[in-house]
């Protein structure tokens, strides 16, 4: 009974069927306590001490934090506005010298394709596929930890040309053509292990989804469950199966989608509220986890001026943004990145220290974001530019919270410029 | 929120005080998923591969699994009536030398003290006493994983002597004194990590319980758990405190004492049918887990001679005991030992196999029994008697299923003991 209810069981293997479309049909599905376990459980079926582990340069900590102990190592991918890049995945592997790195050329890769933790970006189809192709030359499971999937909201548009949200009104079958495909549509030999959560869908704290993946891997995971967590907790699974019975495929898709919209329109109001709070420039932004996204340059607020009531701007407002981010399609967060080149402490405290300071400031001024050092595979590289990280969660702020920790974030962020 | 709902931690601190008393005030409480991963995230916390963890004899399989993918071995421990005997455990330590063993010396026990699984014997007060003197000694660090704590149902007594059930009409505090003491009440220093389920007293497969343990070691269990399965299911969570606030710590040491009387009635109906299908004689046991045990030697049936309707024994019943078993006193398996000396293909099958034809022959005949094999910690050792073991639960068969397995096993057996 580690595998789950079989009735849980049977629920998820058909939606998976219908939603993901495997690119084989004799996957198997097993319940699970949880994406993070489901993780731990993988990782310490497919790898041993020693080995190390593909992973985006940011990525989800927990994730991290189980391999180290076991000494598996995470091997930082540099990421664009699709996530993991796949011509460095490609020249990372073929270049793979087990000597100077002191370890064999990684057989397992760890990503969350879609609104990526704590990047908020997504894999889109074509990228999944090369991924996937590369995977297959090079040998490398990969496991999509996927609890965001649901949560594809579609591109931030601003509110004057924000009309009609065309996914809301289109047949079931059309919304689930249009989401971002998982990995699992690609995986035409096996090599995809599926994490997929009801805690981001059912209830937060219910702790509870599925592994999909080949029958061998399955009956793997089935006995490490079998020697550790078990059964998930029979309370929760009775309570999710009787949920699934009741509404049915359908009912559960409606939800699904219903729950789009709620997270599509806490998502526009957080950014719209950024826009109220500061002078917002629309750029192509090019490097790093952004390269080619529609990305914002974020600037002071203008001054207005005493004397003839026009908007100005602060004389060096273009060459002082301070932060930047790309509104995500999906999932709950939104990466900003600090702009801490011209920051006058720069130099005495540096990236981490003065990343580390603002998120001491916001703390105490009653805002909790995620500080970007938490997230860093390769904490070494990942300190050595001026540009520091925050992840912003919109998940679970009520409107007026939301516009109310903007401000505070304005007011904290101008005196943090201006080293008050 | 990895150590679970405060309420329901407050709730088991408060129970774990009242019922275990432990030999320091500033214990600390986390609920976990059930004793199993409770087992493995301490074996996790405090042991490195290379190293071993003391065990008894026969032991949980799980708890045996759970440690080998890690490097760890178990080391055995021989058992008596009370389970792991001291002056073996002393002897073996005292003795330990790392280069031999190729192992430094342990310092984790892991040990079920109150009907243990599978042999069924309980580690009373001046055992637990010695043991864990002896630990203090070489620094030793005991996981008493304890999920049968509430089925002590008291000695075994013939239905003609059983009269009156006198633990049943004691006060609670009376009840709870005339309990084996947990090894928390001896532990001075901190040195015990307790696993309490209530998988065996609120409900089967609701996978929670608690750890009971330093505030030390209860951080890095934390984290631990922050990493890998996270806060246990809120759902199952939920209607577990929710039933505990009702009940009240009144309520539900009456509950436990409920059940406790359930498990008396189906362990005494269990050990009458053995009687009313074999011929079973009063013997005390001197070898090995049953040492000193008021055990039984179980013969077949005296057959009704046809010609003058008096029983007679076999000629040859007492050099022919089928097995041998000690009536449990707590929790909810009989294990029995199968005396093959005497069967007439030993020498062709070994015990090993002999046990595993018997198995098979019960399965086949719609009754399961653990086989021995599947407990022993240290195989090398525990093939080489002729002693083969199969441990028998009662903890949720019916009446009449009771009865109709032990007609099968007996029929099942004559015709293995004569080969047929």
């Amino acid at each position: 009974m580690a595998g789950g209810l079989p009735q849980l069981q049977d629920i998820v293997k058909e939606f998976t069927r219908k939603v993901y479309q495997p690119g084989y049909d004799n996957y198997s599905t097993l319940i699970h306590i949880g994406n993070t376990d489901g993780w731990v459980k993988a990782l310490m079926t497919l790898c041993n001490p020693g080995e190390g582990i593909l992973a985006a340069e940011w990525t989800y900590p927990s994730a991290l934090s189980a391999m180290i102990p076991f000494g598996i190592k995470p091997i930082s991918m540099p990421m664009d506005s699709q996530g993991i890049r796949s011509d460095k995945l490609r020249s990372l592997l073929s270049e793979w010298d087990k000597y100077e790195r002191n370890m064999p050329r990684p057989h397992v890769m760890y990503t969350i394709p879609v609104g990526q933790n704590p990047t908020g970006v997504t894999t889109e189809a074509a990228r999944k596929k090369e991924i996937y192709d590369i995977c297959v030359e090079f040998d490398i499971i990969i496991v999509e930890d996927d609890p965001y999937y649901f949560l594809q909201q579609g591109p931030y548009v601003r509110p004057e040309e924000r009309i009609h949200d065309h996914i809301s009104f289109t047949s079931d079958e059309d919304y689930i053509a249009q989401l971002a495909p998982s990995y699992l549509r690609f995986d035409y030999q096996g090599r995809v292990i599926r994490l997929d959560s009801f805690s981001k869908t059912v209830a937060p704290g219910c702790r509870m989804g599925w592994f999909t993946c080949n029958s061998i891997f399955a009956e793997r995971l089935e006995r490490q469950s079998e020697t550790s967590t078990q059964a998930p907790c029979g309370f929760g699974q009775s309570l999710v199966t009787a949920l699934m019975l009741e509404w049915g495929h359908e009912g559960y898709i409606r939800w699904l989608r219903a729950l789009r919209l709620q997270y599509k329109e806490r998502r526009d109001f957080f950014v719209d509220c950024l826009h109220k709070e500061f002078h917002v420039e629309h750029e192509i932004i090019l490097s790093g986890a952004s390269e080619g996204c529609n990305g914002y340059l974020v600037f002071d607020r203008p001054m207005v001026s005493p004397s003839d009531g026009y908007e100005k701007y602060y004389p060096d407002a273009r060459s002082k943004a301070m932060f930047s981010f790309v509104p995500p399609t999906s999932g709950m967060f939104i990466w900003i990145k600090l702009h801490l080149d011209q920051h006058p402490s720069l130099k005495e405290l540096g990236t981490a220290g003065l990343e580390m300071k603002l998120w001491e400031l916001l703390a105490e001024a009653g805002v909790l974001f995620g500080p970007g050092s938490m997230f860093g595979a390769d904490n070494e590289v990942n300190g050595s530019e001026s540009i520091g990280h925050f992840r912003i969660s919109f998940s679970n702020a009520e409107a007026k919270d939301m516009e109310q920790a903007i401000v505070i974030f304005a007011t904290v962020l101008r005196k943090f410029f201006k080293n008050i």
